[in-house]
């Protein structure tokens, strides 16, 4: 019994040799790496297999980068990716919770105590415990308070005040300071002192003793400048300033635009507080694609690969929900005419024509428009060309689209009158899609709304129901 | 008549100005740059605007960034975006047309002669030439090349040989280099001799006599070591190496795994030939990010807002030519069953509830499978998981929501058995949503194909079609 147990123990771990080594092989995980100086991971994992030898897999993961087990921890089925968690060393479990996904994050914290927890928030910093801080259990983040230095908890605190999409929440405190009279030759000896500096400084803050920002050194000036110059007479006084509570959206643009590795954070009196740094600012990047996809789609959020049926459900209903809602009006509209469909059953088979093109091109309109708003384009000074530009796209879709599908109708059932009615209706609801699919989001965005979020759901049910009835009606008014 | 002209004009200048306060204020168009030092750029604006003075539009337009003129530019309508143009100090022209949209700068372009367009790239680096080359005539391009240095011309001819999505397409020339046997201390005298150091320089790359590249030198490493410590003992080793051919995608994931600021591109000798910086990553992840955001909703390539009516056109043709096929196909699935809608004509009105709702299913399914692709997270050894869990949703789904549908078919329209007729449908054709949800992405990627580009319209195609045939196949069995 206990030898089957072993026995099975190690297919299980082969099994999971095999997955790891198919992923690292197939799926070049760590493409940047590959190129590295060290001997190639994969003839490494091979290596392993052959042995397998669970100590090694373990080595093998404590030197991959956090990220990259992040990655294996996603690609894995539930009880896989539990087994490679046992395996990473305890005090790396803070770093790799940062880097997975929210579904995944919940499933490796489900495994682990409150002093595992506990733990793993005492590698990280005060903003990166910020980031995990709504996946802890209450007690456990009240122990964190209390293992804090005073300093710590108040920037904790801070960094949890702000919302996902406000600078505050993207923001770090890792900013070295200097004041404005030294020298740089003495600045040069200051940063000797420190074993290292943060990640991404890529210009050091220039303070006053009340913190208040009064410039930047750019790392890049410090090193080309004459050493026996001051700080004052080489650092530049223009510079980007974000406030905790702008909109992180605007601050990525900020980054994009000016090509920025970090900029400061500085409050209602000037005082710097923080800065945020480009990999902050191109996860936030990635994030809003993603989620904007995701919406687009009717998923709520990003979804666990590997999650329980039911948390699936659950990320999806909502979308399926509303949607069956305006199909029960579509079908009640067309519920209006099935006297004329029953007199002329060709309407049945053409109605879905009509509504389906209707809404393809609503829905590029409506991309059009959201672009624009996002990227600050659209105004009420320009609205009306816009207007009329897509009013003429329309219009030429209309004819050019109306008049093969009324060919089509009349190829097919052979009544001119019928292809006659099947143009105009085309005509009609691509002109009502080009209508609304300008006026739904520039209201959305007016009322303080997402654009994003609802435009296309709200354009579909019109330009569906508002086929059936224009196609419906007109057919009822001149052919029956 | 004079007069009236001059006056005239005066009026489109104020409009133009009217235009450009309102863009700069109701946009907060330079957001980042809000707080800075400088007088707020509002009320400069508004100023311009009481003293209708071309001459400081053209100051002001001169004080701002590229990328905020490039900004500007794409909101503006094209007869004023030309007036803006016009405007635009000559020696900055290159930078601007670098920032712009490629709609856009085709609008742009299309004002300069040969001279200015020569005059523009004279101030832009090999690989900034090579961006805007596709858009340059190509006699324009040869005298490019004539007026070049000859390490340019070969850096620009290389730069132009890499597809838009390979590292070498991304990839710049700024490195500075340094040997491995001098100390830190003659590295910083070497420093101090540049004028400045190249943007985004937070490594210096260790090559021997031969450019191989030996490591690389972190800024920060160099700021904080001992001067006499030589480059050897203290660069790092271990580094991201990028070849030219790499793909751009996952450079860029790179980038983003591992908090790269820039990364050495190495050709197949090992010999340091550029680099890769953050900025020009973010750029590609959103550009791929947009693209998908268009494909999605069947447009082409990003549009000019103000684009001419054509031009929209035949961004949006082929799209709506596809849907119109797989429309008229359903159609004619639906022409087959005419006899069962004459006998029942409440079966033409549920009909697209049970191709509604199966098709926005598999879109989710599809989303799901081409994000796990485009993130190398899905493979064979859990492909089969995934497909289990996806029917295990779509069964639960088809259950509830079929049901629901009975339900209001059978109040409707008072027939038991006709609610039962569309309960079945609805559970086979989410069925058939989520198998070929995880099979026509699958696929794609199998034959080397994008899975994000045809996806949702194939998975669209099949479930109007099979929805239909399946509700109407079931009922003229059961019903008719």
């Amino acid at each position: 019994m206990t030898k089957a147990n072993t026995l099975g123990e190690t297919e299980d771990l082969q099994e999971n040799l095999r997955r790891l080594t198919h992923l690292l092989h197939k799926h070049k995980l760590v493409e940047g790496l590959v190129h590295t100086q060290q001997m190639p991971r994969q003839e490494l994992v091979e290596a392993l297999v052959h042995k397998q030898n669970l100590a090694e897999l373990q080595n093998l993961l404590d030197r991959l980068h956090p990220a990259d087990v992040a990655h294996i921890l996603e690609a894995m089925p539930l009880e896989d990716r539990l087994m490679i968690w046992e395996l990473v060393k305890a005090e790396r479990d803070g770093e790799i919770l940062l880097e997975v996904s929210d579904a995944v994050r919940e499933t490796l914290i489900a495994t682990m105590d409150s002093g595992e927890m506990l733990a793993a928030t005492g590698q990280l910093d005060a903003d990166e415990i910020a980031d995990l801080a709504p996946d802890l259990p209450r007690d456990v983040m009240e122990d964190v308070f209390q293992s804090l230095p005073m300093e710590e908890r108040e920037q904790l605190r801070a960094a949890m005040s702000y919302p996902e999409d406000a600078v505050g929440a993207l923001m770090d405190f890792d900013v070295v300071t200097i004041r404005e009279d030294v020298t740089l030759e003495v600045v040069l000896r200051y940063l000797r002192r420190l074993d290292e500096l943060p990640d991404h400084t890529d210009q050091l803050f220039v303070v006053d003793r009340d913190e208040h920002l009064k410039g930047v050194l750019p790392v890049n000036r410090l090193l080309v400048s004459d050493p026996d110059a001051t700080v004052g007479s080489v650092m530049a006084k223009e510079m980007v300033k974000l406030h905790p509570s702008d909109n992180a959206h605007q601050a990525a643009q900020a980054f994009e635009r000016y090509d920025l590795v970090s900029a400061s954070v500085v409050n209602a009196e000037d005082k710097l507080i923080g800065r945020v740094t480009v990999n902050a600012v191109m996860d936030f990047i990635r994030e809003q694609a993603e989620s904007e996809a995701l919406n687009l789609a009717g998923l709520r959020e990003e979804e666990d690969l590997f999650a329980p049926v039911w948390k699936s459900l659950k990320n999806r209903w909502t979308w399926l929900a509303i949607n069956l809602v305006t199909a029960f009006i579509a079908s009640r509209v067309i519920g209006v005419f099935e006297d004329s469909i029953e007199k002329l059953v060709a309407l049945a088979a053409l109605m879905p024509i009509i509504a389906g093109i209707g809404g393809n091109s609503g829905n590029q309109t409506i991309t059009m428009i959201v672009r624009a708003l996002a990227l600050g384009q659209l105004n009420a000074g320009n609205a009306r060309k816009l207007f009329a530009k897509e009013i003429g796209v329309s219009a030429v879709n209309g004819v050019v689209w109306g008049s093969v599908v009324g060919l089509f109708a009349f190829f097919i059932y052979g009544s001119g009158s019928l292809g006659l009615v099947m143009t105009l209706a085309m005509m009609l609801n691509l002109l009502l899609a080009a209508l609304l699919g300008v006026l739904i989001p520039l209201t959305l965005h007016k009322l303080g709304r997402d654009p994003a979020a609802g435009s296309s759901v709200m354009i579909t049910a019109v330009t569906d129901s508002g086929g059936f009835f224009i196609f419906l009606g007109l057919a009822t008014l001149f052919l029956v």
